[in-house]
């Protein structure tokens, strides 16, 4: 049997991560070879998470060939999020909550999608029904990814599977109280001031193609706004020379408050009135435009981004 | 609640109305408003089924709007099997078993897919999992569609998963020999000399794009390859008139002993080269190629096709 690697999206966030563990290990009990591994480091928020349960981080990979020619995709399925080689690989199985756009295969796969908050809720489902025991350790991986996408339950990503699965989760994770530990981990992931402007425009970046331009949206979680707008001409200078150097037609940065729910979104680049129209909103002097209300990326800033770039789709 | 249409491809198959038929009702216990339909009049095989079980076919649709702009997709995903209107539309669901290819969503969704040997096979583990008894009548056309896309579990496309469901399914719907039953619907299906030759290629004609090319592909059950020899000359004279028409590059018929289990490729078009690179094996004179043991177009037709045409995917 081949080997198959099972990882989430390039910069992996703790559902990336949580989500190619679980996928991993519940594949091998039903006989694949499976190593779940990671297209980047660890964020900050993650290592808390790995640190608390006593699990290392999966090891760091490029590029799948030549180890394999066969994977697993989790918590994504866009070619430009996922490896390198991907156009070289056979995708076998994914499990994802995003939409589906630019996924092509030549054959047959195992595709489990659902609109829930977080990909580890849908893991928890299919562990549910082949009637496999999660293992306590990646129970905690698991709880703490659906603590992370939906920010402890309050993204509006959030549904009714996503809240039973992280009580379900917590109870086999041994974890009384989800919400303490959760706040915790959500503060682990927010220390902007330790981060160069570089690694906060990139930390939780995703790609996309949008009506054929190339628009990268980053997603930086803080307990405080006022931690980015003090930094905020660095920030846009980072955003200027990354679009030039990788050649994003729109960059924008939806920097949200985890406490109260609240974002701002920055923008570098065009089309600017397209982005005011998607949000009916407008921004200021300084290129920053308030979202309040607004903290899920899939949800709330990526549909109606589609929605006026790609009017197609 | 928006009334949603689930319907399965262009030129339905029995499992393409059987899926429909099982997903509508599913959902429709999970609180939906569904209402299964068709992109076609069903074929002589499927309304032997409809006939046998006392269900009524699909009301027949060719667009979704103004009735309603939300659908859940059974048996296919690419756009050019589906609905006429299916780039305005939302879909919410798809339950399928074929390669994933031009299928794209603005928002997450239902999506549930596995390499088996049919959709209605999929459909039954849906029903396990939820714990949802299928309705007798139902079980029985989800038979059917198992043992027509499996021709009797005959196909290399067939699992162990698909096996076990067509037994259960038989149980369900009370048909003590599955068999008996099947090789009754099976030639009920087969009936070429009642075709035009038109109805012939187009009777489970599919289209794909491979590398920029229009691909198209029909599907004949026989129960004596004799019966479309002896009318070679009319059916490529009718897939040269169609390619024409429909701007097709190239056209193939594979015709299928179903009590045999080999086939006949007719070809139309070209690259006749790299067909010919596909199957390894050489055209005739008359255009016809033996492929003994070929039964199945989803798995040993396209992806060997697609390899040649596209070999990016």
């Amino acid at each position: 049997m081949t080997k198959e690697l099972v990882f989430g999206h390039k910069n992996p966030d703790t559902d990336a991560i949580a989500a190619a563990i679980g996928l991993a290990y519940l594949e091998k009990q039903d006989g694949y070879d499976t190593e779940a591994v990671a297209l980047g480091p660890v964020n900050a928020e993650t290592k808390f998470v790995l640190d608390y349960f006593g699990v290392k981080a999966p090891r760091i990979v490029e590029a799948a060939r030549p180890e394999t020619d066969k994977v697993m995709l989790v918590d994504h399925n866009e070619p430009q999020q996922s490896i390198s080689d991907i156009a070289e690989l056979t995708v076998t199985h994914v499990v994802d909550h995003h939409r589906i756009s630019g996924f092509e295969t030549a054959k047959p796969l195992y595709y489990r999608a659902a609109p829930y908050g977080c990909c580890s809720t849908i893991l928890t489902q299919m562990y549910s029904e082949e009637g496999i025991d999660i293992p306590k350790e990646i129970a905690g991986l698991m709880m703490s990814a659906i603590i992370s996408d939906t920010l402890l339950l309050k993204s509006p990503t959030t549904t009714a599977i996503d809240r039973d699965a992280l009580q379900a989760l917590a109870d086999i994770a041994g974890v009384d109280n989800y919400e303490e530990y959760g706040i915790k981990m959500l503060k682990a992931g927010t220390n902007v001031d330790a981060k160069s402007d570089k690694e906060l425009i990139d930390g939780d970046a995703k790609s996309f193609v949008l009506g054929g331009k190339n628009v990268r949206i980053d997603q930086i979680n803080v307990v405080d706004l006022e931690d980015i707008n003090k930094r905020l001409p660095e920030i846009k200078k980072a955003m200027e020379t990354e679009s030039k150097e990788e050649n994003y037609d729109l960059f924008l940065v939806l920097a949200t408050n985890v406490l109260t729910s609240n974002s701002e979104l920055i923008i570098v680049g065009e089309p600017k009135d397209l982005v005011e129209k998607a949000f009916n909103n407008k921004f200021a002097d300084n290129d920053v435009m308030n979202l309040p209300g607004v903290v899920s990326r899939k949800k709330q800033v990526v549909p109606p981004l589609t929605e006026q770039l790609d009017p197609e789709k």
